[in-house]
């Protein structure tokens, strides 16, 4: 893309003068469909699992620093089998977007998730944080892939940016390898479908709510610029979000980690949170993929 | 200003021993005017749109890093029509201070906020921080009103510093440039007439009230340094600050962002707060417009 | 201090080597003499004026900045007038450390303090940081002296370390100047003299209790690492302190600046809690002069 | 370890593609025996005593800073004292896990814990942290066994990470030092043995609990990064942890520092969540010498 490579290049003004007077999404606003069979609203309930390989991506010596991989290697020891109990006893599936490497080192715990029924997607394999440029981009994607068949015989359907990130370039390139869904974006509280540079329809794009992040509600690690919330003040920020979502009849999505919301006291509030949403009745909690589907199917319809 | 230059050079001790042994803002405390017909407060009500412009000010290579960008990009998508229809049901009107930027990429959201009929000001092009000697200062100033004005129709009287900064050379060129207030300085809880380093009086400044900047209440992006706030957290720091405020007869102002208190769980207790200012009868809600006015006309009757 | 000096030298194991396996702070524990007059507990009111210097002590050119800049100058235009005021209502007195700049650039504001009663103590010139080896060291010091002295006839007796650091050049030096007592150290809950490297004795501590430092309980500035605590919170961190080390008969140190405590909803809170004080009536609420009086007159009795 | 070399040369691709495929801690899950004595969960109680090393360690010419010393040494003058008295008060008995020079420095603060009858454990010399090739790993532990054999008559059994690192390097010098149990890692909620690289067997673990560890929850000091939490907020973490950690039947671990949980207010809370597990009267409150030797038993009759 020329144009975000003058942007970087001459100092400030020269960068700021190059850059093009528009939104630098271009999707329109998707039509608001209905809900499935009544439901005011959704959740798309998922999981990023990133095991060590959220801490030796940006550096792959702290591979050998043993108590920070410990916070990795919680995920696959407790945090995860955990998980899968409680989503077990609540009935419900969800998406586990998991990293290539993690698929490589801890098998085990992805076959359990699989074996629950619940949805596999893709996450990276090192999860290597795309940005506009990076030579690893393609990789990152077709390691990611071949690892999900290989090990596990999954084709994945959905993707999250392993660190929030994206690109037109990467945009393209999932397009291209068959990916049907992302999860990654921050604007808006309804699915939508991409617009690429080239003005050709991209995936469907089913919006994060940062709320939700559970690494940004402390606990995640020693290192965090977070400090810790409590059960009631998270239980507090989650139905807030999720009564209002509901008045507009939109949806919330959940970017819950393993090695946060494994832990003893954020998988309590976890369990209070899913059953009072349980408990409206009218909320569908979901996939992405099940989601997905439905907003093509309404976009098939309205054709 | 020779002055400010001495500060910079020859090492901490030479700029220490240079610094005038001044206020750094000399205007002499305002009369303490009556607020109009009986109201013993007042509240500026006010928003900064700065959508991706928020993003790339400091690093326009930031424009392909696309949930980056998507944080702004939800302020015309969802935060923006959301707080309009908020406002409008409340029957308030507001100010929105808009960088050029987001008038050129986004002017149907620009258009729908002059369609309700709420007050827009200059909040720079590009969202540059105004800084001593900054060679972006005039073109920052003057792209900003030639876009209001070619895109909007707009001549704004009211103007607030890009990421809160300000100096000298701003304070002389807005007056200049005919703008009749700013909304930008800390250190007040009422109005009071700008006086230039020329000892002539500048422009109106209306404070800002740091507590009602969402940005720093957590939700604004994935790298705050913030943790989240609860809506019991904020409405208790909000209506504590309003409270006492009302005690002291002086005027609150609210620095929101569409990205921030256009979130479904902000926007929740945007409305109770103001359901809960409009119940009390005697804050008067207002545009920076209407409240400079109202300093001014007393000024005019003082004289 | 050679000791000092071979710490920094020749990398890390090299300092870790010469440090000497002694406690920094070698002064005995004081005995535990009881408060006057039937008090359980102390509690030494004190505040920190700063204005613009606490932004200017880093960096000068910071005041070209002007909105940097109005969070000091708050100070002067409402911060202090209101604690003031409330300390009147509230029949209190308190020291107020005041930088030399604060003094030069805001003499009305120093002399209502003055005219108040209240205890004026040496905070530095220029709010420079006092590190060991500083070549600033004495001109801080001195300059702060004879501006306190030439500006408001003030002999200061108790002296706080602007940005709470020292060093022993500076105990010595304090000694040397005549001052009476500090409050700056965190290592005690009861007063107790210094015991300076010579051996010799040196000034009466009055240490500080951390969590009634304002500046770290957010709304200090928009770049305050610290989110904003409510003032339930603020409120249930102070009692708690106060009530425990009641039990302990020792005292507590409030560190406090006008620039926060002087913000409508910190000075909401600060009334509360100090009308909660009040009503203990078994806390002494003193001054800073009044209780290292009792402390050398405690003194004196035992020796 | 060579594969770690690989990981730090030669740039971020060539260190990802040097990553093992494996779990960083291979150590297996271990079998889940009962407590003793019909209990349904354990408690770790334990304690850092860093004193002025937790703040030299990474840079010594820090000795000099005095305020930033006198954090350091509140655990002399006060924290570990009051804290004892608590445990005394209460009948339990902790590990302190204590640094080679705070012992050299504070011998009659560590003279009173052992008195007591409270175990103590080894936490480094100088308080460095353990990292992968750090030329200091052998000194620190060597130091730190002569230190507590020669002042305290001490041979300890168990070891803390100072700053919670760990490498391979140390879990060998560990076990070729004779020591027993870490309490150090992140990644489970019941101890368990580790897997050396070698494959031979190496110490127990007692895993650390994230959220037990009072540094993160502010007060530790003024550069915290971590805004102050009340005692209801710390209340409300600490007992969810070990609510849902009963249920699971495994075990949690303090790490508790007296410059921190000595301070008043913390203390307080402390002093309430204890007598809470107390009531509970089905947590076994245990040192780490006493864990672990259950932990060994299990481990032989399973044997």
């Amino acid at each position: 893309m020329a144009a975000t490579d003058a942007l970087s290049a001459g100092g400030l003004k020269a960068g700021l003068d190059a850059l093009p007077l528009l939104p630098a999404n271009r999707a329109p606003l998707a039509t608001e469909y209905p809900w499935p069979a009544g439901q005011k609203a959704a959740m798309f309930l998922s999981f990023d699992v990133d095991a060590e390989s959220a801490w030796t991506a940006k550096d792959p010596a702290r591979y050998g620093e043993l108590v920070t991989m410990s916070f990795g290697g919680y995920e696959a020891r407790v945090g995860t089998p955990k998980l899968l109990q409680l989503l077990r006893e609540l009935g419900l599936k969800a998406t586990f977007f998991i990293t290539g490497w993690s698929v490589e080192a801890h098998p085990a715990m992805c076959e359990a998730i699989l074996k629950d029924g619940h949805e596999i997607g893709h996450h990276g394999f090192h999860h290597v944080m795309p940005q506009p440029g990076d030579p690893m981009l393609v990789e990152e994607v077709d390691r990611g892939l071949e690892t999900l068949k290989r090990r596990l015989g999954v084709v994945p359907r959905g993707y999250r940016a392993p660190s929030g990130e994206f690109c037109e370039e990467l945009r393209v390139l999932l397009k291209d390898r068959g990916l049907v869904y992302t999860s990654s974006f921050r604007d808006d509280v309804r699915p939508y479908r991409h617009l690429l540079a080239d003005d050709t329809p991209g995936l469907v794009e089913l919006p994060v709510t940062a709320c939700y992040d559970d690494w940004l509600l402390g606990l995640s690690q020693r290192y965090s610029r977070h400090t810790l919330l409590t059960r009631e003040q998270v239980l507090s920020i989650w139905t807030d979000e999720l009564e209002e979502v509901r008045d507009w009849g939109g949806m919330v999505t959940t970017v819950l980690h393993p090695q946060c919301s494994g832990r003893p006291m954020r998988l309590k509030l976890l369990r209070e949170f899913l059953q009072h949403t349980q408990a409206l009745k009218d909320v569908w909690i979901a996939t992405g993929a099940e989601i997905a589907d439905h907003f093509i199917a309404c976009e098939g319809n309205a054709a």
